[in-house]
């Protein structure tokens, strides 16, 4: 899937990334990265707004295990089933989240486990940067599961 | 503070809140009440998006802290550190965040320690309810900073 595919598809199906500007800057097989400006996203202290950064950290996740499901023609949904997100400084400006499987080389493992449970849990990290720093870390546990 | 005093402050300092359409349901010594409707905060599923269930208990637990140092006549930075997030069920609709301080008794000592160090920790936890039921559980660390 190219960016803008992406990009598309995840401004028509959650209004909320239109709000935010959510935008995708690079896809690869292991990685997504998304970006969004500070300014939809502030907050009082003049900072990116905490819940947009964790928002931005559950999106790249989730389009991460989303593409690599779809990469292997499976059809499932894909739900999140708890995140977890370490706030480590402010970001003064435009940030960028960029996601990997939190054990890659377990991925034939999950297809397996989805192909003979109809389920599999997917744990995917996430770093948030700014000004060539990582100012947040999220780790997210994703379930796929058989429609 | 009034509900519509605290609802006008999110929405003039944290954009986010007005594209979530986040009111403000009710105030108490001991907890705040946020809601938000679904449509613009729905996802890929037709159900309530994590990203911005996240984001209502964060605001939920951030807005109880924040009205408790105020009435405790305290200048200071109120600021996220960590938060945990576990999904428990989809929410198909409209729904509120409940927030309460994770140890209530304790709220004398977290005075006394910011009164002594300029700075404290202030665990606060919040439950997203659909339908009476409670969908999500959010457990954040928060830290109050002297200016």
């Amino acid at each position: 899937m190219q960016p803008a595919e992406l990009e598309a598809d995840l401004h028509d199906h959650i209004p909320l990334t239109r709000a935010m500007q959510v935008h995708v800057l690079g896809i690869t097989g292991e990685s997504v990265r998304l970006g969004a400006p500070l300014a939809p996203n502030i907050n009082h202290h003049g900072t990116f707004f905490g819940g947009s950064l964790a928002t931005l950290a559950t999106l790249a996740a989730w389009s991460l295990a989303h593409l690599k499901l779809q990469d292997a023609g499976l059809d499932c949904s894909l739900v999140v089933g708890a995140v977890h997100m370490d706030y480590l400084a402010p970001a003064e400006g435009d940030v960028s989240a960029r996601s990997f499987l939190v054990e890659p080389d377990n991925w034939p493992h999950v297809l397996e486990t989805f192909a003979r449970r109809g389920k599999a849990r997917i744990p995917v990290m996430a770093e948030i940067e700014y000004g060539g720093r990582c100012v947040a870390r999220f780790k997210g546990d994703f379930a796929a599961l058989a429609r």
